[in-house]
Order: structure tokens, then C-alpha cells, then sequence
């Protein structure tokens, strides 16, 4: 079969957490899509080089690892086993064939009120990964997130600060993450892809709609596509006037979808794909 | 007693809302404190001219009526029904001198992805109830709420989206609320308070911390002054180093402190108050 409009589709594997490695492999290749996003817990789960073949066997692509990151801890010890499992990351992201590593910048430090500092910290923890990743093939992709994980995740939480990061280092090294469901609500974001986009450094492009009530820890109140308030249309329109040709990922944490047969989830992700992002 | 430094602490009344309005008159007279922020359905459910009366008699003067808003329906009938009740609100200010109606926007109606237009229906209800609320002596206050809020709540997430919609007016009709709860993540936040400063348009300053994990719904996880990530002292810098001298409300929705003695809530507020705002 033509994936038809699907031909930009890729499916990050916790949008359909309930399969397996190798149900995602078939699963992607019986609904016609050739690219996933990964995660490290389950791809080391299954192996990292067996993923690797099993995806490369299956003819499916892998656009970007989740995730690295969490670099603002003060203490040093703690400072540099962050930077080890970076680098292990970044060594799994190249085994994986995907030139794309997802950071989540991590929270503030306990007891600390010091976001700026925070943030600083961000920077150099990147000054210390980004060659290494180069030397790999890898690219680092900031990703901001919701102002809700500001405290506890990450304390980057809009495009224009992101880039402020990444424009420290070349674009071949450190870029950013277009997340739909982090950004949907600042009235900058159209700029700032705009920005991002002449600069070369839109690394990722996700997918997730934004639906209330938050649940308690609003970790998995992600919408499927069409359920909420994201405008996905306009989003990929200035994705795409800033330049940007690459995959388009959706990533869904949303239990109700987990509890649901895979084939059918990945199906209605599809649809609702071609229905509100194409 | 002297209050001290709670010279300009005012103590919003859903901060202890297991007090009733004599219980809260009371109760800051015995602390110290001269000034409270009000809600509109416990002061109608009390009586407006009889809360006026009693606060008058208690020596309490009101910084703030929460809230008006709610401006961004599309149905007509809808609209004019907003429109109504906030005159409404605007003369219940006026009823308990208070000269600040604060506005919580309103969020994304039903089905709309629409958030430019949303603001836009917030400015044409400011243009209809600015001169209404000007020629009774009260200024309405644009209160920015945090990024989550902008589907189901308020559509106005940055001070700076405050400012872009008060600023069509006179500063003495329209201002905006400089709330930490909703503006500690913007790095962007000490720039638009000083620009808010200038202008003359900071018309409320109100403390509460940020606390996680945030509980389903999000709206009642605010943490009591010390208890989170708020640097409180770095806020109240900017926000007199912009020129504004005037009162500092704590308004804090916990259910854990209202399941407390309000007595010994409200002392411990004053102490939090004086330890991290002073």
C-alpha cells in the first residue's frame, strides 16, 4: 500500500505504549507508516542493536530518541552522572540510526528558586554534550516544555528560550523541539518557528492536543489530534513556511489510549493526522 | 499593636475561606491587618451593602473584587449576558470602595481553536465597561493566569498579553494584575513589570507559590508564601523599582489551609509574608 498523505507520519511509540517493539514494527508497517520516535527505557528493555536490526529488517526509520537531559542539579556528582547517561544516550541515539536527541532540561533543584541559574546550567551541560554528539552524527533538540513543568521538569519553557539556548552553539548541533501541546497558548510561537526555521534548528516537529481537566501531576493529559484546542494546522503551516521538511511526529501520554487495542489507536491517530494536520 | 512590616499586606478572603466575612473582619483587626480582596459570591451571598458596612466599621479597607470577565463567548446573547454581570460587578466595587475589579478573561468557547480572536472579544468587553467602571471609580485589572488556564479559563497567558490589551485604554480604566502564581516561569516577567510600572497599570500585586505536583484540575494546588519555587523578594523588587507602592495581596487556594484554624492560618501567612516578601 501508498501511505497518501501519511508520508510525513511518524508514530512516537508511547502513543501506543500497550505495544511492543515488535507490534510497533508490524503494526507501522501494516497502516503504511515507515518512521517512529523512541524511548530509552524500552528500547534498552528490548536491546538497543535488536531494536536497531529489528526496525532497519522492518524498512521503518527512526526520527528522533527521548530523551536526555535533566542537567540543573547543583551538586557535582550529580552534575556528571547526568553527563554520562547523556552521553549514553547520545551513543544509543547513534546505534538507533537517528540523528535526533530529545532533552528535557530538567526542574529546579530542591529548595533552589533560581530558574536564570537553572538555565545556565542548561547551557553548559550542552557546551560539554554537543561535540561529542556531533562526533556521532547526533543533533541535540531542546525541548520546551508546558510553563506547568517550570518547578519539576524543565525549566525551558518556551520556543524563544530554547533558541536562546541552542544559538549559543551551531545549528548542526543543537536545535529545538516544535511540540504543539508545550506551545499551543504563546502568542510568540508563530516568530519563533520563524526564527527557529531561517536558523535551521527545527530538530523535531511533535504532535499532541491539548484537552482539559488536567489530571493530578498533568503527565498524561495529552489529547488525541482533534480532541482539543491546538490549531495543528496552523502550526505545520509556519513549521513549513520557516523551512522545515522533515518528519512529523505525534506523541500522545494519554491512558485512555493506552488501554485501548493498538492497531485501532494507531488507525484513529492517522486519521485524525490527514483530518487536522494535513 | 502596630502592624509593622504588614503595612501593606492584604489578606484575600478566599486565602481563609472557612472564615465567614465577621469571622475575617475580625480576625485582621486582631492581626494587624487593615486591607482585604473580596470574592463576589460570599460578599452577595453576606450583602454587598452589608459587607461595606461591616468592613467600613472594622476600619478594613477593600484592595480588589474578584472577579468580572468571562468575555470571550461568541453567542450574542451569551456576550450580552457577560456584559450585564460585569456592570454588575463593577457597581458592587463601587458599593464596597474598593477601586479594582479584578478580570479573569474568559477562555476558549466550545469547539474553537481560536485564541487571537478569543483576545480580541476581551478588548471589544473592555471597550463597552472601561467608561461604565471609570465613571463609578473603579479601574479594571487584566489579570494574566498561568499558561494552563488558556483553554478553559483564560485565554490571557503573559503579562505581556495583558499589557497588549490594557494598553488600547487610559491607564486609570484599564490596568492589570501582577499575580506570582501565574508569572514565576516567564523570564520575560521583570521586562513587562517594568514596563507595566511605567504606565501606571500595575492596579493589583498578589502572592502565592507554586508548589507540585499539581492536583487534577489544577485549580487548587497554590502554595502558602515559602512553601515553593516563587522567588517573592525578586518580584516585589521589580514591581516597586516600576514605581507601584501599593498593597500586596496574599491570595492562596489550598485545600489543606482551608481545613485549618483560620487564626493560625492567618498568622502564619503574615509570618511567611514578612520571612519571604519583606
Amino acid at each position: 500500500m501508498t501511505n497518501g498523505g501519511l508520508a510525513r507520519l511518524s508514530i512516537n511509540q508511547e502513543t501506543i505504549k500497550q505495544w511492543s517493539l515488535p507490534e510497533l514494527a508490524e503494526g507501522c508497517g501494516k497502516a503504511g507508516i515507515d518512521k517512529v520516535g523512541l524511548w530509552r527505557a524500552p528500547v534498552q528493555a528490548y536491546g538497543v542493536e535488536r531494536t536497531a536490526r529489528l526496525l532497519a529488517d522492518a524498512g521503518i526509520g527512526v526520527t528522533s530518541l527521548c530523551r536526555g537531559g535533566f542537567f540543573t542539579a547543583l551538586d557535582p556528582a550529580e552534575r556528571a552522572r547526568a553527563l554520562d547517561d547523556n552521553r549514553a544516550a547520545i551513543d544509543e541515539a547513534a546505534a538507533l540510526s537517528t540523528d535526533t536527541l530529545v532533552l528535557v532540561s530538567g526542574g529546579l533543584p530542591p529548595g533552589s528558586r533560581d530558574l536564570h541559574g537553572a538555565r545556565e546550567r542548561v547551557a553548559e551541560a550542552l557546551a560539554e554534550l554537543a561535540p561529542y554528539a556531533a562526533a556521532r552524527g547526533v543533533r541535540l533538540a531542546i525541548e520546551p516544555l508546558h510553563p506547568m513543568y517550570a518547578s519539576d521538569r524543565c525549566v525551558v519553557s518556551t520556543l524563544a528560550q530554547a533558541l536562546d539556548l541552542a544559538e549559543r552553539f551551531p545549528a548542526e548541533q543543537v536545535g529545538v523541539v516544535v511540540d504543539t501541546y508545550h506551545l499551543w497558548w504563546d502568542d510568540r510561537a508563530p516568530e519563533q518557528i520563524a526564527r527557529a526555521g531561517a536558523g535551521g534548528r527545527i530538530h523535531s516537529f511533535q504532535l499532541a492536543d491539548w484537552i482539559t481537566p488536567l489530571p493530578a501531576g498533568v503527565l498524561l493529559g495529552r489529547g488525541q489530534l482533534g480532541d482539543g484546542s491546538v490549531d495543528f494546522r496552523a502550526f505545520r503551516r509556519d513549521v513549513e513556511a520557516s523551512g522545515f521538511d522533515g518528519p512529523i511526529e505525534v506523541e500522545i501520554f494519554n491512558e485512555a489510549l493506552w488501554a485501548r487495542d493498538g492497531a485501532e489507536v494507531l488507525a484513529e491517530v492517522a486519521e485524525r493526522y490527514v483530518q487536522h494536520a494535513c
